[in-house]
């Protein structure tokens, strides 16, 4: 316990905090200090500190001896402003106590109004209004949030007297009840009261008050305070403080009302005073939702059409005094309000104000406009916006407008929307998508041996997996929209349908995927393209000028290239060549490349393929004209692009003049236990290097194709583990280079580098750097090397580890900073001592993870690389990576 | 080219070099320049040195200038010391050119003997010799060496003539030739080399020595040459020297005589003169076999009952001088030499010395007795030893008595041997030795799934596959036998046969395996156990005493555990408790344990293993009373346990209570992409910790079982990859030696630790040292991770990177320094900056390589675990790791 004051009064010029103390006042506690700083209408009152709540868990409930005579010292100095005293039984103070934590928990704690009332001031509160109903449905209701808070009586018991009073007096359940109808009511709960709580409702109001303010620190350890911590992340150290103010009355008459408003619309960021009010009424009252409340603005009442008149209409005064307040609020608070008002008997108090919570798209047109009026700078707009919320803005939704039925929910595992027929099969998908058909690819989960038909597949659902499972994981690499972890479909592959509860989908049936949002839907749902504001440029121009690491795209197709550079791409950090190989008639021609009996016969296959791989260069090469291309020579297992389907091992084995079962048998025999860790990757064209030539080929050719401005051109090895063996590889890329230059007397220009994706390539980032001008972190494969965590296989017990914190989190989606990304400071730290210009990137899932990309700003690499949706992502990320950095130093 | 003098005097106190100058004149010239040095008789000469051929490489075969002066004038000071002339007509000296380079390089390069001789120094030979036969057949000698080495004449030409002669002049083919013939033999010589040649043959002693020089120095790149350092791996940079030694001659008459010997016998090391010789011969008449050699001393020429005299008794004084010579060379060289010796009308010279060749065995005494006799040090006898070639020593081997057909050979992958009949499955193989069959388990290549079938197998022989496949991993591990890469063998395993050239093995044939040599035998064939002589425990007993490591053994099975402590092992440093499943009834249970349909049936089961694996544990706590055992909890993929065959499938559905559809498909749903990063280790016991649970209580419970001196308990997690998650794992185990304790009275005393085989916990060793006593370098899993390289699958490409050098070497031979050895080290280091005291070992295969153990040595690591035979050898490698660090520091 410091030495610090334990209670701290705001109101009336008497502020002893301020905004910037949420954390010893909570934030409620600390924002009517500085109202009151501002001379803003809040009703006096103080506040009790967090260092309390600490206290008292710490000890047993007990409070630090000298609380008593401040709080009593603080009561009776509110009194004195009011001109009223705390138990005063001719002129009454009465006090709210509520609970404030530093971060906002809202109703997850308990809050008592109307406290100082007893059966004596009750009467003076009736004489001092003028109105006796309101002074005892006053006290009715303190004894009812009393007995149920502090005294821990049953809510229930209180609405059975009020039913049990109606039901005898035969009132309608609706009827409104007068002075003495609560007078004989609050008998009734006082009587009541004594048999459930064994104990007398308190007259004294001390007593009143201890009994609140002990019942309000012990609330922030009830079941649904420590829940709602934890899902949102509250330490559970932190307490809550507790603020004691004066109640003012909103349900003092018809010149009374309540009411909650933004200062902006919260739904699309308008500048435009939005929220609502009730006349003659308390803030329960709007909140419990028994009376419609009522718009704040004529302009919002009458474009919704609405009846009754606004506050605007009703309370023009008070009205443009809360406006002048909002405008106060805004321009000190520099940020849009959610702020709880009353008005009693014609004038305006503050009750509360915060940040208001608003949507992706009203958050960054406030962040524009703030910066535009001239509240924030361009630093602090960017600041604002989460980058992960952007997502949203980009990805095409599904049509709200347009009703369909909604057959089950997954895990929004990669966004974007996509209708098609259903298939069981990556096979099936492969050969339908063939026939230009849209094909939705429903399985328990996939392998890597589905990759072709993920790649055919519009969309992907899978009923097992979580968020960083093979299906989601690669489809967000591909860019496919996927649900995954739909656990409800029920799979049933050899009779080709799914059952999810009592509904049937067969091969064929149409269904919509959104991976947005995780839902599945019946037939098909037609999708919205992403429209893109004015203020998300203005955004993303502040934030270019902020980052220091350039950003760049993990794509192979002109689509996606296209898409990337136009959400603003510098470059393309990892074109995965073997995705070019996916399409029907090239997985054909690859797969007899792969299997082929003899030498002839691979190099006709490989024949064909160059021309195709050329052109897909040359596409790409176009779209980047003037940026770097980083492009991957290819990486995967052989064993992943060869057939799995009888029929496409037959029409494979007839095309190269085998039987099936030798066909098969070869197959078998490119089986690996461990695929993750085998043959492929650089490996390949140390065995076997004509498909690395062939691609080398076409690389050099593509650029020769391209009549614009050339690409910076980058050729990667993937999975290099050695010195010599990176030698060997940059010995192949310069021969074919060499011989291209001979052949038509045009010399190729490129680079060449290394994916860093094994531990030892880490380890020996110096020596590896003597041969490469740049390095990619594949932070994917180093995380599954670096942990020995397939994260194929991951599924079935990584969530236990997350769930029991054996693991801080999930590695495969921020990069694991301790462990794999001590080994990527520690290869960028090798790899500059050997070469001071190498340049270093990270292109794996992670590059597009806000908090991987402000460790990679932090460790100095040049750029990461992520899929095209996640590009502006990645430019925010990294425009408040560099700003955080500017400011911790 | 240093300013080095060119050439190096020798013989008759002109020695300008010694034993130490190998680098720069050869073995064979720096000892002949002791031998003179220590006043032996040794012919004098001079070494023309490896720089002279450095610079002939690398300047188009030209010699430094200064040479010729040189060489001239060491020529004319060996003809003066001679009392001869070089090319004088009647006093000629005549000398020999030898190839002799740093490293022994046996008949690789090209010699020339008796130049000088021309058409009149022939007839000054025969006069000074009085032997005219003796000059003319020299003079031939020299001209058929000169003609096929230095004129590049073809051997045959040569020998066609003498053959004609012989047919001419009606002699049988081993009809002895007189001077007259060797004249006429000599005229037709010199007509067939200048018409093959196209010049004459060189009569000026200069042009003749030039040419010689020359050639041999050439001869350091012919493909033989070339080849046999390639396998050597001795550097192409070397070069060799070349020796020019005035000629004696063991051919002139019964006085003279040429012999090599071993100064102790090669074959078993005793003390005692070994070697040939040949009266009236010179050296190439003793390698070239036509003439039978006789015995050196009396005692061995009895022994083996041969006829003709020896050499002590032929030569008495000879013999003695001999002897006294070799005290001398034994003596000053302080090792076994092998010897050449040559005696001119009886006076002995020694042509060459240097450490003679021997068998492990005799090695192993040689050394003992070396030290025994005063002549090395303890020290220096450990530093002879090849550690690795000991295990010849230790494993039972056939008896060489009995002749049994070898049938085909393979890669000696582990050492033993066994017989036993062939099965084609594990599945089979577990069956039949269930039922008490010795079986020997023949296969394709093994994967993790066979390891029940290598375990119920005596023996393992594989058609694929190299020294460090599957196979041969696995059978080092289980201390079985093992030939991999028998690729003769052609398998069909649906006719459960395998053919070998015309033979076919069918199942049920018994054939013996023996893994130390790679061979395959026919039927069964007896073995011996090895016996140990004292010799051997005098060295270890010198071993231990210098090294600074302990030695543990990698056992489970009392039979393992007992040979380990025989073979010295300090305790256990890895008991693998998943193979105390394997053996039949017990693996029936962990497949119930494994995928039982719910808690109850698997609870049964792991009751049902507990006190089978509480008696294995109790067993091996006897056989290791008083040392520190180290018990790791089960690490393997569940899959690895479950059944393949129809027939068990079916067996254990049964048992089970369920359809074999069902089980299948439970079985199909643990198959993993990459199992070795998949489920497995610590992560099983996080999803359902009671396995770990059942092996803990039998733990604890075998500690308690035992009444001799308890062991040092240490229980080790495998597969850590994070601090809570270790932490958890710890709870784990104290939770249970907590009820232990609370049920008994009593207690359990043990440590607990974590192996370290995946990278992130080497980076993350200080966070786990704090709650670790001790950490065990898994360095197999370790190197697959690091290297992202899957040791079942590398076959396919790993030999590759090894012959293009691509990496140094196998990494699961010899740890890999640079990359997996640096992660060990950061890991000690950090480990030991958080615990000082936290003991650091190794358990990998790793374990038992020598160049493994000098590094862990080197970097400071407490212990090596490895498999029972190889604990010798470790004892041995590290005393000297531990010599070898004494020796730089």
């Amino acid at each position: 316990m410091s030495d610090n004051k334990l209670v701290y009064a705001f109101g009336n010029g008497f502020e002893d905090g301020n905004a910037g103390m949420a954390e010893l006042l909570g934030g409620k506690g600390a924002n009517l200090a500085e109202m009151g700083r501002l001379g803003l209408p809040v009703p006096p009152g103080f506040t009790l500190t967090t260092e309390i709540c600490q206290y008292f868990n710490a000890h047993d409930e007990q409070f630090p001896d000298r609380l008593e005579a401040e709080v009593t010292a603080a009561i009776q100095q509110v009194a004195k402003q009011q001109g009223k005293g705390f138990g005063d039984e001719a002129n009454p103070l009465l006090v709210s106590v509520r609970s404030g934590s530093r971060a906002s928990m809202p109703g997850m704690m308990d809050t008592v109004l109307n406290l100082g009332l007893n059966d004596v001031t009750v009467e003076a509160l009736a004489n001092a209004t003028g109105d006796e109903r309101f002074a005892w449905d006053s006290y009715r209701r303190f004894m009812q949030m009393y007995g149920d808070v502090v005294m821990g009586v049953d809510h229930d018991c209180f609405e059975e007297i009020i039913d049990d009073y109606k039901y005898g007096n035969a009132l309608t359940e609706g009827a409104a009840l007068e002075a003495d109808d609560w007078k004989e009511i609050c008998q009734s709960y006082r009587k009541m009261i004594q048999d459930e709580a064994g104990q007398a409702f308190p007259q004294d109001p001390y007593e009143q008050l201890w009994g609140a303010v002990r019942a309000v620190f012990k609330s922030w350890n009830n079941q649904r305070a420590i829940t709602y911590r934890r899902l949102q992340g509250i330490s559970d150290d932190w307490g809550t403080a507790v603020n004691i103010q004066a109640m003012v009355f909103g349900n003092l008459g018809e010149t009374s009302a309540t009411g909650v408003a933004f200062t902006r619309n919260p739904s699309n960021g308008e500048k435009e005073i939005y929220g609502e009010y009730l006349i003659n009424a308390q803030g329960e009252d709007v909140v419990a939702g028994l009376r419609t409340p009522l718009y704040l603005s004529k302009q919002a009442r009458e474009k919704a059409g609405f009846q009754d008149l606004s506050l605007e209409e009703e309370m023009p005064d008070t009205y443009a005094e809360l406006l002048s307040v909002f405008e106060t609020l805004e321009g000190h608070f520099r940020d849009m309000q959610d702020v709880e008002f009353t008005v009693e008997q014609g004038k305006l108090f503050i009750l509360q104000t915060r940040n208001g919570k608003r949507t992706v798209k009203a958050g960054l047109k406030i962040a524009v406009d703030f910066q535009t009026e001239g509240l924030i700078s361009s630093d602090e707009a960017v600041m604002r916006i989460d980058p992960v919320a952007l997502e949203q803005l980009l990805h095409p939704t599904l049509d709200p407008r347009v009703q369909t039925e909604e057959i089950t929910r997954g895990l929004p595992a990669s966004p974007g929307a996509a209708s098609g027929s259903v298939v069981f099969t990556p096979d099936l998908a492969e050969a339908k998508a063939a026939q230009g058909e849209n094909v939705i690819l429903l399985r328990m989960e996939t392998s890597p041996e589905d990759i072709h038909g993920m790649y055919a597949a519009k969309a992907i659902l899978t009923s097992r997996g979580g968020m960083t499972s093979h299906a989601a994981v690669v489809a967000r690499g591909l860019g496919r929209p996927c649900v995954s972890g739909a656990s409800a479909v029920r799979i049933d592959y050899e009779a080709k349908q799914a059952t999810i509860g009592k509904m049937v989908l067969k091969e064929g049936d149409v269904i919509t995927v959104d991976g947005t949002t995780g839902r599945v839907l019946l037939g098909e749902a037609p999708t919205i393209e992403a429209e893109l504001t004015g203020d998300f440029a203005a955004l993303m121009g502040w934030a270019d000028e902020h980052r220091e690491m350039a950003v760049r795209t993990n794509a192979e197709t002109p689509s996606d290239a296209a898409r990337a550079r136009r959400f603003g791409a510098e470059g393309i950090g990892l074109c995965r060549t073997e995705h070019m190989f996916f399409d029907a008639r090239r997985i054909f021609d690859m797969r007899q490349v792969i299997l082929a009996a003899d030498k002839q016969h691979r190099q006709a296959a490989l024949d064909r393929l160059e021309p195709e791989q050329r052109k897909d260069f040359a596409e790409v090469f176009d779209i980047m004209a003037g940026l770097p291309v980083t492009i991957r020579l290819l990486d995967p297992p052989l064993h992943e692009f060869l057939p799995r389907a009888g029929d496409d091992i037959s029409a494979l084995a007839e095309a190269m003049d085998m039987s099936d079962e030798q066909l098969r048998a070869r197959i078998e025999g490119l089986e690996e236990s461990n695929p993750m860790l085998g043959h492929r990757g650089s490996r390949l064209a140390v065995t076997a290097p004509d498909v690395y030539e062939m691609q080398l080929r076409a690389i050099f050719g593509a650029m020769q194709d391209v009549t614009g401005t050339p690409v910076e051109l980058e050729i990667m090895f993937p999975l290099v583990m050695d010195e010599a063996e990176l030698v060997y590889l940059n010995q192949l890329a310069d021969t074919v280079a060499a011989q291209i230059g001979e052949k038509t007397g045009q010399a190729p220009v490129y680079k060449l580098g290394s994916m860093i994706e094994v531990p030892r390539a880490a380890l020996l980032a110096d020596k590896l750097a003597a041969h490469s001008t740049f390095f990619s972190f594949g932070t994917n494969d180093l995380t599954q090397t670096t942990m020995g965590l397939s994260r194929d296989d991951a599924g079935s017990f990584l969530s236990r580890y997350t769930d029991k914190k054996l693991l801080a989190a999930d590695p495969f989606v921020s990069l694991d900073e301790i462990g794999v990304g001590a080994l990527v400071e520690l290869a960028t730290q090798k790899a500059r001592s050997r070469r001071d210009d190498v340049k270093l990137g990270i292109c794996g899932e992670h590059g597009g993870d806000p908090q991987t990309i402000d460790f990679c700003n932090r460790i100095g690499l040049d750029y990461v690389s992520c899929s095209p949706y996640r590009v502006p992502i990645a430019r925010l990320a990294a425009a408040q990576a560099a700003l955080r950095c500017k400011n911790t130093t």
